[in-house]
């Protein structure tokens, strides 16, 4: 606890990423292009990593805490991770002494052979089938969703793993973006909502599955099409095969993906997340304008929006706050020394061009509100005369139970406060917030296609509880 | 595999080390007493260690590869793992990648709570049972007994756990010391032919239990009786009850324990390891006396049997080895120079001793025989006139399967050499292996009441095809 | 060798940073200050890191490879620092087995008590030196020119620090920009011809002394001024004191601080570095125009000139490549896969943004020319029409050796081929490099207060022989 | 200080081993049989190991904190130590932050070219030597005498190592076994006292220095002869060459290399070992008979001198205690548990064996006597009914100043208390001490060829002060 890290950003984490790779070609060495589409998705999960092959006898596997480049920092491991099938992730959760055992993805053996489960999301009832399970005689080692995955798919009598799939599908409520292998097949699942993506690629001959399409771009595949709400795809010597595991009800992509979560060079359900925030940050302009002389971005996420801001406004955009590029995943102790220091460690305010002038400083959202504050003073004390905030999503209300670590309710800002409290709070002279609307209009994509839980309470699934206790582990 | 490293001595393996403590008092620390308990057994196991401990809701665990010194050389975890009861398992494996998961004691969540599962012997049924509940169903993530055990325990739908652990012991096949802890008691069983030992001792309040006695001498503990065959004790806070799990058909305790496995400190079956063994030296001089001016043992196994030789033959008992007190669990790459080097960086032979003399070299046992040749050779470099070899224990000409590494029986000289060939092959003027009689006979205990497996082929349970295949994963 | 990573951009690198700060306070915990001045430097260092102090008897430190945030990331390594001066020191070197021991600040014991030297730069007479000491008995057991200066300042036999500074400084030539401490006082030293930054700041009642002004932003402190080319700055008990330690001829500030190594929010001699560069994309459009649709940036070092680019030109400016955040000092190991996969594991192009547009494309440098082609082909792979390239400096024609890490003059593609042959060779359909006069004009500093040596192979100081020897070890 | 781990002995502690090799033969790969002679040399210092090489051009280290096998664990560190001529050290030191800067051996470069030093002894004179080169302008980064010694050598002007190394010999006082390495040569060197010893071998065409002659054995080489007091060996293509330093004024050999340091399979001055402690116990016997039982030696060391006894008391030898195999360099954490626990860690009574008897307990030598008490309690718990404590050396009385780790004289218990009191301290029924005579006559050396000034008093050369502040860094 004495060691958790003092967080030097205020942001909802997203929770994890998987990748996977199909080669009908023998003798084919996958492991470092698992590895180069991990990289990339390196920014939806840091705190462990792990690959997984087979070559048709067996699974071999490595994972590890830390991030891609660390866990896999010895060629000898990649080398050794030999197949023509495999599946990566990468994860981020609250830290804790057995966290290894959590990290995925999850190998078993059972009645078919091998099998291996990577997962993007949250079950909301997994506390429950859990039980059920238990009361029949199964045992637990992890806390991670992809063991139970693994026992709902082994306990299928079928012998046949898409019934297996489809059966547990049947069960499992919640989001999830699924890659599992077994010792002949790659399977990409999507759950009936498609809160989180999957995309597809290929690459050659070869078949990829991917959190998203930024990771097709770095290996150098081709984007075919994201995987369908419910759908399973099964990919082996046969070829490429589409199943409707469980019926699509509704659309109920996370929105927040085109908030923050996303890398800006993916695209998702068609549309760019670069330009969906440019757009963001021109819809902000529009319902916020702003008397000013600056616009400028909190970096990294900000910035894009910012550029929106100002070329919706005619206010010119411009740098002003520089970001430390060695801030990283630095676990920074707490200190008194460091909370008088701030955020100054992180971003630094550039004097020069902000000195005198009245500012729309752009970010992309207000979680908990510890670090808007202090970058405002901030540029105050650099000599901005007024820092007009505007934030290119709505206030966060209500916690996530589909994938995403909001803090608790109560540690919610936008949920405890009013938007001129917050306002008070961050000592900013004017604060705006995008509408709900103003959002999704920037995605070009139906309202009725996502889930806007963390922004409205309005959930896909009925959660019950305030949910937190499913919550422990994530992803 | 290029990693392997060279064994520089030719012994069999012992597989594992258990320990177990349960106190009625809150509050009360015990993980550093189980600590030092595990290092009292750290030579029945140094690849990986683990400590689990409960204070009565849910269970705290580490584990990890290396000496319990290593493992927990840290006191930051030791002091994490708070509980008033709790186990420890030591243990050797082949290594391998994914090793660690493979370390003990296993914890799992289960209908009726937590449990940890720590074992040392081997299940020769356990295949077909992993088989039987993957048709069920069940999925495994390990390859160690102590996941079948703990999946065994969680099928029992009595909802007690001694119902559960007779129902387990119903079924399960092989050797088997165990102990188990649950949220509130802690459990010892030994296999109805108690091939592996396991005591039970007192320190204070508190109950132990341990693989062998001397850890209890370790930690101050009195030594109170051994657990028997097919036993199960159950130490809560009702106290201590004793339930006859599976009937005993006869005893068969593995007597390689009196040969090599076990420290000399510790009693068996009531009787003293190091008298036995000097016992067997006394033996060894009547069955294979020489005409010779000196004995010497191999450092540091043959020394107490070279001391029974000498006093039943007459023939003076000299330190004639050196041993290189750091050599420890080194890992010496193979190299070409450590192949002309041979066994000198180990042992050293003490030649102003052993100069012009002709010697009794007294070893507890020759299994591939490839150190053997070396250190006659060494001795006779060193000016030794004759080297008689003589064994304390027969030739081990079958391989176990009952938790000891034996290599393949390919790889037994025993099995594979008449005893004049392997005298040429390690270039002695004699070669003597003390009798199964012999050896039986030093320990005290009949004939009838030991697993000879290694020796005679004749094992208590019937083992189908070469057994080779159940041999995986032992302990 | 084989470990070598490969380089994912194709920048030259910085060598070093430097950090001091005084307190006359006792009982003051300065370490963690100088740890996140040190954070704020990491730009200029990322190999190896040290923090050395006292508190009046002895100096303590630390030192060793890594990040700042990896070698001081036990905070009781930090704890046990106590002082109330220190100095810390960030490094760049070519790897080696023996680089810890080239690691700073260095610390020695000599006949006034104990002393530690924090250099930034480069000596070029540092071996005659040496040799010249050697004469005389001396022994060294580092390649680092601290230690030489740490020998020069014990030979000096006045028994006053700054005598025996100035008589050192009287013998060296080259860059340097020291801090020196000892038992009582920071020394701040810059060179005659001031080629590497330094600047004084203060932080409540302490001196802060720092190789670039964002140190002073990030700890909180105020920047007072620069430290004058040859000047000597001497802090203690008694205050602040200057003297001119050696004349300075003329000034030759090192232009390249401007162009990539300075953090943008830094100042130096009193100008803004992010504004320079915006300037100098300026006037690289007025210098060379494009006919195109849009203006887009090399991440992250080109980004601010494009913006310049663009707002002379009249052209829009967009984000057009997007930089994967995590790909930091990841050390990747050569692979066929890599070589395949080229740039983009670290960059990705913005495809719906680039799409079927003429591109100006604007770097802030080409070095070794081993990236800007395979940048110009991505582009073109995701859809841009034309890319026209664009350099805000001039081509990198000579050696540097004043601290630059500046691959030999044969490696240098801007030595080797001409700008035709640059352009055909990274398939640009146009390349415009600024001019030095229109680079020098951006920093809005007069042209003969800079070292331009790497441009123009003009140098401040006569370099004999190609230099190449001098640079084994520079900083 | 808090990490300061538990002695588990009872101990002087040698200060370091250094050994060396030199072949004519270019292309040949030395550093592996350096790598086994500082394995057998482990025992004489556990903190530091290192190995420096020369192939005629410079030279190339490696050192580091740990054990021989832990520091070069790694074979890639030994394979790119390449070199005909090759140094290697062990250390023993107290634990210190900057150790590692301490660590040997020492590498220079100086006006001839590089030089290596490894030293095993302890300079009186060091500081003021110090002082001395300091006032001439020298600086030391190290604390240790090599450092020193390397700064005599590179002090002389003749140009002529072997000159150099008389001029530095003519100067330093105290203990030192020196290898030296240039770029062309391996010199051992010997004080004119030869307190330490150093040994020449021969190894095919390679000579080799060591300071036991264990280590000769262990890479298979040949003794030729000692090194004599005041001798420099100079070892090169032209052949070896003896040159005499420092004329030997009296022979002061180190008493405590027989009664503990050394290895039993080592010769000192033509004289093993193992036969002088063999010896000693049998001395021991006839001074200090007793009416016992049976006789038992504390392990390791006291084991050899326990059989003496017995043989001529003709009282029964038996081993009596078990020694934990594991216990090695375990770094134990201090804690109540273990202050209850005591000594069993470590040690075990073999009760079965000492029950009801009447016991002489032999040990080498009592320093703090910290254990002794413990280790009678034990075996009086197990069943004793009586215990004669017999030390074969006499009670340690005062300070070494010479190598050797005695803690200072307040802390010796031979020097605070009579025997009578110590025997009350121990619980002994008896007590016994080898006369400083006895102990002599078993080593077969005339008495005035010794340094005995740990049990005299009496130094070879006069120390002054308490000597305590030249001891911070031995060896």
């Amino acid at each position: 606890m004495e060691n958790k890290p003092i967080a030097l950003d205020d942001k909802l984490k997203e929770a994890c990423g998987v990748f996977g790779i199909f080669s009908s070609m023998e003798n084919i060495h996958l492991s470092r292009t698992i590895f180069y589409g991990l990289y990339a998705l390196q920014h939806r999960g840091q705190e462990s990593a792990g690959i997984a092959v087979t070559s048709g006898y067996g699974i071999d596997y490595y994972k590890n805490l830390g991030l891609v480049s660390e866990v896999f920092n010895d060629d000898n491991i990649l080398d050794k991770l030999q197949g023509n099938i495999g599946i990566g992730h990468v994860r981020y959760s609250t830290n804790g002494a057995n966290t290894l055992i959590n990290s995925q993805p999850l190998v078993v053996k059972y009645k078919n052979g091998s099998l291996a489960v990577a997962h993007n999301g949250n079950l909301i009832n997994a506390l429950r089938l859990r039980e059920e399970l238990e009361q029949e005689g199964a045992v637990f080692q992890t806390t991670v969703d992809s063991e139970l995955i693994a026992c709902l798919i082994a306990q299928d009598r079928s012998g046949d793993i898409v019934t297996a799939i489809k059966s547990c599908m049947s069960k499992i409520k919640g989001s999830y973006a699924l890659v599992i292998m077994t010792e002949n097949s790659l399977i990409g699942v999507r759950d009936p909502y498609g809160m989180r993506p999957l995309s597809l690629g290929k690459l050659n001959d070869s078949w990829v599955l991917t959190s998203e399409t930024c990771a097709l771009d770095t290996v150098g595949a081709e984007f075919v099409r994201d995987v369908e709400p419910g759908e399973i795809l099964i990919i082996n010597k046969d070829g490429i095969r589409s199943v409707m595991g469980e019926k699509a009800s509704s659309r109920a992509l996370c929105v927040f993906e085109f908030v923050y979560f996303a890398r800006p060079d993916s695209n998702i359900e068609g549309r760019n997340v670069h330009l969906a925030r440019f757009k963001a940050g021109m819809n902000l302009a529009k319902e916020h304008p702003a008397d000013a002389d600056l616009v400028i971005g909190v970096p990294d996420s900000g910035t894009v929006s910012a550029m929106g801001y100002a070329e919706a406004s005619g206010i010119p955009f411009s740098i002003g706050i520089i970001k430390n590029r060695y801030i990283g995943r630095t676990f920074i102790k707490p200190s008194q020394d460091l909370r008088l220091i701030g955020v100054t460690l992180k971003l630094n305010a550039l004097k020069e061009v902000i000195k005198g002038k009245r500012l729309v400083m752009v970010d992309d959202s207000i979680v908990r509100g510890t670090t808007s504050g202090k970058i405002v003073r901030m540029l105050k004390d650099a000599g901005a005369k007024e820092v007009h905030v505007r934030i290119s999503s709505p206030p966060v209300t209500h916690s996530c139970y589909f994938g995403i670590d909001t803090s608790s309710q109560k540690e919610l800002i936008g949920a405890q406060q009013s938007i001129e409290e917050i306002r008070k709070f961050i000592e900013a002279d004017s604060l705006g917030y995008l509408s709900l609307e103003g959002l999704i209009d920037s995605t070009g994509i139906p309202a009725n296609n996502f889930c806007t839980g963390c922004f409205s309470g309005q959930y896909p699934i009925k959660v019950m509880g305030d949910g937190g206790k499913y919550l422990y582990e994530k992803c």
